[in-house]
């Protein structure tokens, strides 16, 4: 077992410089996908409409297209009458024309028909005779109507580069002919694991001292919910030779290299020391000042970004939670993340902290009170049974009973 | 043109009716799936482990698995000392076992050796000769490890029916050694688009008069954000006989069936009547006391939800959003969905609605300031410019500028 040496203390910044400042250079590529399989996905450059929505000129009510000039004054004591000049068709040309003094039935989502500049709500006028059109109200120019060009004019931007496309934008981007989008290739995030402990998840029986990598499915799951795609490259064991070997590998074929590094102070000096042998520039920093992720590394190994993660598995889920996914997600591009579900809740005990270093406490929600959950950072449970977490900042030195906090929830 | 009716004033529920009363009885069956493919994917029944976990007591710190007892009244200036009996390695059955008065190095996850039921942390020893560990505080019995069932007892639920199942709840079945997951399978959803005014999306030019389908992309986008899986039946013109054939066809195959409906008064006389030949009981509501969802179809044929939305595009994608979405899950086995992003702002303007009436209103979100968007419910770009939405309730007539609101965020 290495004793404790410098490096502990060496190269430790906080979880705010993280997300800010370590800034590997690598991005992904430009594909072309078809819209239907384009919801999360994030444009690569604006995508600009080239003709009008929706194209015409269309009834939003059901009932008369008309020149509103010839309604005005009109009212249920004094109507006026027009003469119907016929009926608009959904879905095509019309061949009516709405000349002063006439009326053309119109249903919502016809075209308008030439002439008329308005549409009067069928429940505002009352059929005379067959042939007559009796107003009750007046309309103004424009009501029961949409322009032309009223949802999209040519030239406006239908979807912003860097955002995850929602479903509406896909229904924008359709309404406006875009059958496909160039968006950012999906970040490849190759997933090591090591440590001499960790037998296959698909181990039936273990023996004493083995653990099942549990971590890799799971940190899988999350690359996948940051828009990646994850790569599981196996299980390496606490061998500084091996690791190298198995990470040069990887490094060619990854936009993100995450190693979920074994839990003694040994291992993770092992996993230092194979980082440090992939590239320019190398360890940004050898720790960070929150809890649990104070044995993280963070690399730019020729600009792709190696993330070494704790041993213990809920550590590594926090940690690549708060750190790891919004790195996979500035590779793909993605510079406006999807808001997460959060909800206020108040502290229903004292938390206490240390100053200068931040604490992500996961914690159960219940009718407005946070529990906060306490225990190994080597127990998965604590996390299963958590609602979410929440972060005591670096400048606290604890929250007291009644603090209302902000507990980000997982989903 | 077919005069307004009674119909329309015929079985109008509200939002909360709706949700909470409307339970067509399909539900899918239950697949088996690899561990690796069940992120957000709903267990049928609940998951329990057969194995303790970790399974073996476990040193949680890097230092010496001792009987707690050997260090009772040490300290710096006092310490005690400890025979050096071996060290255990990771990931193996100790060899080494811990008698009164000696002590055996262990890094973090390695099992506890025999004798041993503590450790003591590195940092508080000093080695004095090789052979001889200097103790410089007492732990007691549990410091520094973890029980062999600490992190789940055989018989535990690793896993919720009804709840979609998160990155960290698949890292939790992998520990335990569960590399399937039965879980229900994804409803499938029809999607039926009608209209004489519609034409694919692909169509490049349009005619005076016609309309992309731009509802049919983005309701299959939200239909998979609900876990389903949508299947586009195409195209039908507003004919009475033509909708209820192709519906009839879509039934006995679909979980749930979504008709993005003709936006006139006319086309969603045809739904209604081409929705009633499809079984009973039958339509459940003609519309729904919340804007923009009015001209809301909701009916159970044979089991199968139905939905007829209404025309215009963005009340389509709303009310698909507010009240098809917890059908799909339902459908779907889903009984904790996951929660929504939100945030709370302060209304910049005045909200008039009418009492006895909901309101789904559209809003940008700036600095804790929400600003409503208004204009024609045919406009997607009211949608696309939107960070979310607020419901202005049943009971209210309105909402004044300066009151708080929750805006549901679209992700």
């Amino acid at each position: 077992m290495a004793p404790r040496g410098q490096r502990e203390f060496f190269a430790v910044r906080t979880l705010g410089e993280a997300l800010s400042e370590f800034r590997p250079r690598r991005r992904t590529g430009a594909e072309r996908i078809p819209l239907g399989d384009a919801l999360g996905r994030v444009p690569d450059e604006p995508v600009v409409g080239s003709q009008a929505l929706p194209g015409f000129a269309r009834a939003t009510v059901d009932g008369f297209a008309v020149r509103a000039a010839d309604t005005y004054g009109a009212s249920e004591g004094l109507p006026a009458y027009l003469d119907l000049a016929g009926e608009v068709r959904m879905g095509s040309r019309p061949e009516v024309e709405v000349r002063p003094g006439t009326a053309a039935a119109i249903a919502t989502g016809a075209p308008l028909p030439p002439g008329a500049d308005a549409v009067l709500m069928v429940e505002h006028s009352q059929a005379a005779l067959p042939e007559l059109v009796e107003v009750l109200r007046p309309v103004a120019p424009g009501d029961g109507m949409v322009r032309a060009d009223e949802d999209a004019a040519p030239g406006v931007e239908l979807a912003t580069p860097g955002r995850p496309l929602r479903a509406h934008d896909l229904g924008m981007l359709a309404a406006a002919g875009v059958t496909e989008v160039i968006v950012r290739e999906r970040p490849r995030v190759t997933i090591v694991s090591t440590g001499d402990e960790l037998v296959p998840a698909e181990t039936r029986e273990l023996e004493i001292g083995q653990v099942r990598d549990s971590t890799a499915v799971a940190l899988a799951a999350l690359v996948r919910e940051a828009g990646g795609e994850p790569h599981h490259a196996g299980i390496v064991p606490d061998d500084r030779e091996a690791l190298a070997v198995t990470l040069r590998g990887a490094v060619p074929e990854s936009d993100v290299l995450v190693i979920s590094a074994g839990s003694s102070v040994g291992a993770r000096d092992q996993t230092a020391a194979a980082i440090e042998s992939l590239g320019e520039p190398g360890i940004w920093c050898h720790g960070l000042a929150f809890r649990p992720g104070k044995p993280t590394l963070l690399a730019d190994c020729g600009g792709v970004p190696v993330i070494g993660l704790p041993g213990n598995p809920r550590s590594a889920l926090v940690v690549f939670r708060v750190v790891g996914m919004p790195i996979v997600r500035l590779v793909g591009g993605c510079t406006e993340p999807p808001p997460e579900p959060a909800v206020h809740a108040r502290l229903d005990r004292d938390l206490p902290s240390a100053a200068g270093r931040a604490d992500v406490v996961q914690a159960r929600v219940r009718d407005g009170v946070a529990t906060p959950l306490f225990g190994s950072s080597s127990l998965l449970s604590i996390l299963t049974a958590a609602d979410g977490y929440l972060v005591v900042p670096e400048s606290a030195t604890g929250l007291p009973a009644g603090t209302e906090v902000e507990v980000i929830l997982y989903r």
